[in-house]
């Protein structure tokens, strides 16, 4: 679906000096060899944040960000926080203007995902490749698409502000985050130690996909997560099968009854309260859901599978889009090398997320799913716990002005309206800028379906690297016409 | 229970030559730190036969056994086979009369169960330590009592003949495999290739328990094993939770229903037909089992459990000696590293196994296993399964007049009768050398409950090591006492 003619809320502000969408295009086309070569310095640096192994190589990464936002004329640093460091950088716009124009906080991550499992990668994962696909070349790496191709695109955009005006037209902050892939701890308490700094009027955030390679989206919905890790203990050790066998607790079969639990037959999470705060889709939603033209066998298709499964009387669009889930994401006990052991595991353990929607309260569902857990325990079981983060779904507004000047840009690269859709994954960092720093965010990203996010062989079209430095060069103009 | 004194089986070919029972035993305590040290020299090879990575070490375990029983007189070789070496070794025996007593073969195993979680050891797995215990002097290693510790128990009392007669008073064969740990895939092949050689009378196996450190037992029943590894497949690569879940079959969410189905709420196995050819134990053997003094608290404490855990309405002993299980001895799949990945596995894995008894048949098991699985598995969802062995289980006869001479040895060294008592475990060869070389197995065994068999700091009392070198030596009298 589309949104209204950005034509009546233009600002009188705007500067005729200003270039045009036109010439910022030229110009981010000139500069795309070099962009590119840059995103692949940044992929080469592992910046697995959930692995303590890689610390050093995070906060390289970090170090090479700032380097490259202070060669663009930003006040740049790489914070420290309680984790990994917080990249933010700063640059008050340029010109006599800049000052009563809006202030954009762009929020993204140069953290990554464990590339694991390692041998189905075609080429390794911090080595990026450039090679040639169906739809013109593409970079294959750890984080392509997820999330450093996405923050290089705003990089690169300011970059042909900084040749074109000197500098972004408005007044630009970045928060560059390296703990997206492993729970966001820093996050919060960083928003709040810097509350002053952050302070702006929209937030721009690019770590979503696009409708099609041709279609640009705007999402306006995003799924919360609840991300547990359950111990299940037994025994006091290891056991031979043969000895003990039938007489006593097996904690993998404990929890792998417990985790079967989760679901009814009509694969409904049975958590007492679970689905308090669902709440159902609007119909108007539903009509423009339905208007998208979404295939379900290309979906599916796409990835081995001819059926969707899941919650029942919902389609697959409700089932990622506007309906919450539960995943085991990782499982393990006993022995899991070569061959057999015939042992009985002194505990086993689950990784289990949900994905939450609508007002669906983080808290109280991973404390349910804790006493869900315990209450099915058997004698001589014990169940330990850790979180791996908890945030609410997200709804964005679909009303505001800076959306009306996003969706011009976005035309204006791309030559018809993006689309507004939902999202089945989660940016904890909108819920927090939203409560924390007070403003909307505006998800505007560039992946694609098809790009392996969290897989194996991840990649980012070099097509849609470029739509995004475009795209974000030519929003930034159409922010730069609106008044503070 | 006891058995009756041998006296009136004795037979007339008993040469007064041969050394008394007394002189093995004074023999056999005047080596004996030299047999410890031999047997920590054995401990020191990791012959783990599952992991091809140790495939050098275990022929090198071989060789070193092969190497010792040449020394005692023994024609030995490391026999080729489709998987790990066979140990076989021959001696005539001594003396004119050999050829007319009983022929023995006993067989055991070099190879070792993997010694993960590394992390849970006190002393390196493959670096034997003597320490000092509650009840004296123990080796922990690897294999210590399973089987290394009870091989050597065997070795070490032909020694003891071979010093006080110049050999052992039957003809003797050995054949200790290196397989017993991974699903022994050469025995039954080398056994129908190798008749003639392995022709005997009756074999002796020491790979089990004693009922305490202070009583003897021979083992008369014995549970089957079927052991299968299954995998379930859903999408075609790895994908992100947030994108696709709620929308995909997740193989882990699957496989972990299919596990918990496998039992019912009494935890009686649901797979169609498995009870077919599970007796009732005789009210006899009820009884007598009864008489034993079982401590159901002890058995449990000594494992940090209170309370049984099995099929309602058994005890723990006819659980784990009477009773088919089933246990999930591993499980991976997904993301298994610290932290978070918001992951749908393409695949999931199990190892599962069941503890089979009476008449069950293993092959009849495995395939309903697998139609178990097939048929609960959701459209897009396959199963590829791998067997790591299938035996029936063991009732071994308790009147042959070789269970009475056995019975006699064990007398003459602990002063009391063994206890004829039943096993959790499983042990392929027993059935296999009855069915493919015709004779039956005296299982007679020196381990105790608490020596942490495939768990952490395995360990073996050296108090019952010089008690199984006494007890082999005895009992090799005893039987040169029959005629064959």
């Amino acid at each position: 679906m589309s949104t209204p003619s950005p034509a009546s809320s233009a600002s009188t502000h705007a500067s005729s000096a200003s270039p045009s969408a036109a010439q910022l295009v030229a110009e981010v086309d000139r500069g795309f060899d070099a962009s590119t070569a840059r995103l692949v310095d940044f992929l080469r640096i592992p910046s697995v944040s959930t692995d303590p192994a890689y610390d050093g190589e995070t906060r390289r990464c970090a170090e090479w960000l700032v380097g490259e936002l202070r060669g663009l004329g930003f006040e740049a640093e790489a914070a420290k926080t309680i984790g990994h460091p917080m990249v933010v950088a700063h640059h008050p716009g340029v010109g006599a203007d800049a000052a009563k124009r809006p202030r954009i906080l762009y929020y993204g991550h140069y953290d990554v995902q464990p590339a694991d499992p390692l041998e189905l990668w075609t080429s390794p994962p911090f080595e990026p490749a450039i090679v040639e696909g169906p739809r013109g070349k593409r970079v294959v790496a750890r984080g392509a698409v997820d999330d450093k191709g996405q923050v290089m695109g705003i990089v690169e955009a300011l970059r042909a502000w900084k040749a074109l005006a000197g500098g972004p037209p408005c007044p630009v902050t970045l928060m560059i985050e390296g703990e997206e892939e492993s729970g966001s701890k820093s996050l919060e308490p960083f928003m709040h130690a810097a509350k002053d700094r952050l302070a702006a009027d929209v937030c721009v955030v690019s770590d979503t996909g696009m409708w099609d390679i041709a279609t640009p989206a705007i999402t306006t919905r995003l799924r919360g997560l609840v991300y547990m890790e359950v111990t299940v203990h037994g025994p006091s050790r290891d056991l031979h099968s043969g000895m003990y066998g039938g007489a006593v607790p097996n904690p993998i079969n404990v929890l792998a009854r417990i985790l079967s639990e989760l679901h009814d037959v009509d694969r409904r999470i049975t958590i007492p309260g679970f689905y308090d705060g669902v709440g159902e889709l609007p119909p108007t939603t539903r009509a423009q859901w339905e208007s998208l033209g979404f295939s379900d066998s290309e979906f599916l298709g796409d990835i081995g599978l001819q059926d969707g499964f899941g919650e029942k009387g919902r389609s697959t669009l409700e089932r990622t889009w506007s309906r919450p889930t539960c995943d085991v994401n990782g499982i393990f006990g006993g022995y899991t090398g070569k061959g057999a052991k015939t042992v009985i595991a002194a505990h086993a353990t689950a990784k289990v997320s949900f994905r939450l929607v609508s007002r669906q309260d983080p808290a109280k569902i991973a404390a349910a799913f804790e006493e869900f857990v315990r209450s099915r325990l058997p004698a001589g079981c014990r169940a330990e716990f850790e979180s791996h983060g908890a945030n609410a779904a997200i709804e964005v507004s679909e009303s505001s002005r800076y959306l009306v000047a996003a969706d011009a840009g976005l035309k204006a690269v791309f030559g018809k309206a993006p689309l507004l859709i939902g999202t089945g994954g989660s940016i904890p960092a909108v819920g927090a800028i939203q409560r924390i720093l007070g403003m909307d965010s505006l998800l505007v990203g560039f992946g694609l379906d098809d790009d392996c996010v969290h897989s194996p062989n991840e990649k980012f079209e070099l097509a849609c690297y470029q739509n995004a430095i475009r795209s974000h060069a030519a929003m930034l103009g159409e922010f730069a016409r609106l008044s503070r």
